[in-house]
């Protein structure tokens, strides 16, 4: 196949995909979930790629969490693997409803709420539908997003969604944020608790995250975790200590294409490749193998590289950069090239980039 | 055609784009362009739509500007009225100037260059070509980014470019800092001097940057300018007191998913299509006819609105934002919707999204 490259071939800025670390990372987070109980149902953000989504079941995850319905359809699309898929967003507005419901048509599918809003809209789309659609009710345990904020919210939500037609209750959804999980479990201890004493079954108990991976554990009411960046791992996880550089399995190929002074060097990945996001961080990505390089300032097109000594790169060298945020450099890209057991290159093309709807 | 929409038929969220605002802004720029008597090239970023470059062309731009060889050939093939094309980026690589190579075969074509080293590289690629390649020198004129920082390098570079076979000395290129107009002058001004003092002509003199579209002249020196951002406008433009909301012409249409407290709602649109750009701004973007409302957090797929006492939203509500950078939101989406003149909205494929290579 002429589109197989070494990493000579790729044309930069370029996203790689190291296929051995990323299955190294699901393998490693499966076998943690395994030992404590809980079930794995990994956020496809990350990798927006059926072909990982499979390679995460295949691993033994439960099915698959979206964000939105338009990536969902991808992942269904995109590989037979793929027959379990929560969708942890207020679903809300007909052409969408629409959607989702041709969508449960082919895959066993769940949602969330987290307001009568939100589920009678649900429940209006799914009336006659030919089975009912599970909703979970989505929890703010903390980071001040979507989510009803009281444990007694969750159960009225609960009850609600109970008694409207086409819908039936599937249990508690949280994201909680990071290091916040002991107050997630409180909350999610108590909601359960009120839920069940008013006689509805609690089935799924869903949290998510990946820089508390590690710490993830049923606490007696988490049942399924949903992590997403821990496949690829990125600079911010490996600044909170949860991963390695050499866990990270997405790094962005740039070239050198100016040196205009001895301290500092232009590359051709910029804003468009690498995005804005910081994370708390200072600078904008990690130059493997040059520790003493901070990515300063970044454009559109090009990243500026500085260094206290002189920056020792010359025009036309090629560097690889581990991002912030491994999700959103996803996102950016039609294709990342994935290297294989080979060591070539193949060019993936990235799924659900661009679902936004 | 079934897919012209009026705005309550667009799924969200969504980037829209009002035709009739961006054609204003394009004829308020050529007017000033040619009273000042500066040629005008539009820089392709923000639109990023081969027919908006052709309005900028009827309107009277001399051609076109792009930053990536990429975008080039997305605007070559994109419409047939676009003949000029300046990319202000350094050449380099054995792919990337093949590809060079065959575009300069179909359109009139000039590069940049700030160092020997690339002006080598696209010598060696042009040594054999039926015509030379025009290229141009990139001066840092204060932005830190490419470019020579000094005008005696500037003159050094250009008798270099002028030396090597394949290549014709085309002129000097600036990206001015905002604000730093007036020290550009400066520089440009003594390496014009010092290059015809060496008995080279400097055919074009070209500098660029929205925010002091409207202080833009020749100064005896700068012969043409390059807005990019003018088209659309955007949050920092209107806080820089450079165009108005009325005269913003790109928008993110969004959908609020959640109210989870009196003072706060969530709308399906997050970082994924507004980018986490702040450009010195703080919050996300403007929401049209909410000045009292703050967009204060992205996520993904979450905007989070709050306001100092009730936000006075529902689930359900569709909201307009004017985001902080226009160009960047453009990027992030395969199709934007543009409101043509009977008021429906026409879906336009973003011809040079993604392109970074």
């Amino acid at each position: 196949m002429a589109s197989i490259l070494t990493r000579d071939d790729i044309e930069t800025p370029a996203v790689l995909v190291d296929l051995a670390i990323a299955a190294r990372n699901i393998r490693r987070f499966q076998d943690h979930a395994d030992a404590a109980g809980l079930k794995a149902r990994p956020h496809i953000k990350t990798h927006k790629l059926p072909h990982l989504a499979r390679l995460q079941i295949e691993a033994g995850a439960v099915g698959i969490t979206c964000q939105k319905v338009s990536e969902a359809e991808a992942m269904a699309d995109g590989d037979p693997a793929i027959t379990n898929i929560l969708i942890t967003y207020n679903i809300v507005g007909t052409a969408k409803l629409a959607r989702l419901q041709r969508l449960a048509e082919r895959v066993k599918l769940a949602v969330v709420a987290d307001s009568e809003a939100v589920a009678g809209g649900l429940s209006a789309a799914f009336a006659d539908a030919a089975a009912p659609l599970t909703v979970l009710v989505e929890c703010d345990t903390g980071a001040r997003r979507c989510g009803v904020t009281s444990p007694e919210a969750a159960r009225d939500l609960a009850l609600a969604i109970d008694r409207l037609p086409g819908l039936v209750f599937g249990g508690l959804m949280t994201y909680p944020p990071a290091g916040g999980a002991a107050d997630a479990h409180v909350f999610l201890k108590s909601a359960k608790g009120s839920i069940e004493a008013a006689g509805l079954a609690v089935q799924i108990v869903t949290s998510g995250g990946t820089p508390d991976i590690w710490q993830a554990k049923t606490d007696g009411v988490v049942s399924e975790y949903r992590p997403g960046t821990y496949v690829y791992n990125d600079r911010s996880l490996v600044a909170r200590g949860v991963a390695g550089l050499e866990d990270c399995a997405l790094t962005v190929l740039a070239t050198v294409v100016s040196v205009p002074g001895p301290d500092r060097a232009i590359v051709d990945a910029g804003s468009k490749i690498l995005t804005s996001d910081l994370l708390g961080l200072s600078g904008h990505g990690t130059v493997l193998g040059h520790p003493e390089i901070i990515i300063d300032q970044l454009s559109e097109e090009h990243g500026r590289l500085v260094s206290k000594g002189p920056i020792g790169l010359s025009v036309g060298d090629r560097i690889s950069i581990v991002p912030n945020h491994a999700c959103v450099v996803t996102n950016m890209v039609d294709v990342v090239q994935v290297k294989m057991e080979n060591g070539r290159y193949e060019p993936w093309p990235v799924a659900a980039r661009g679902c936004v709807t």
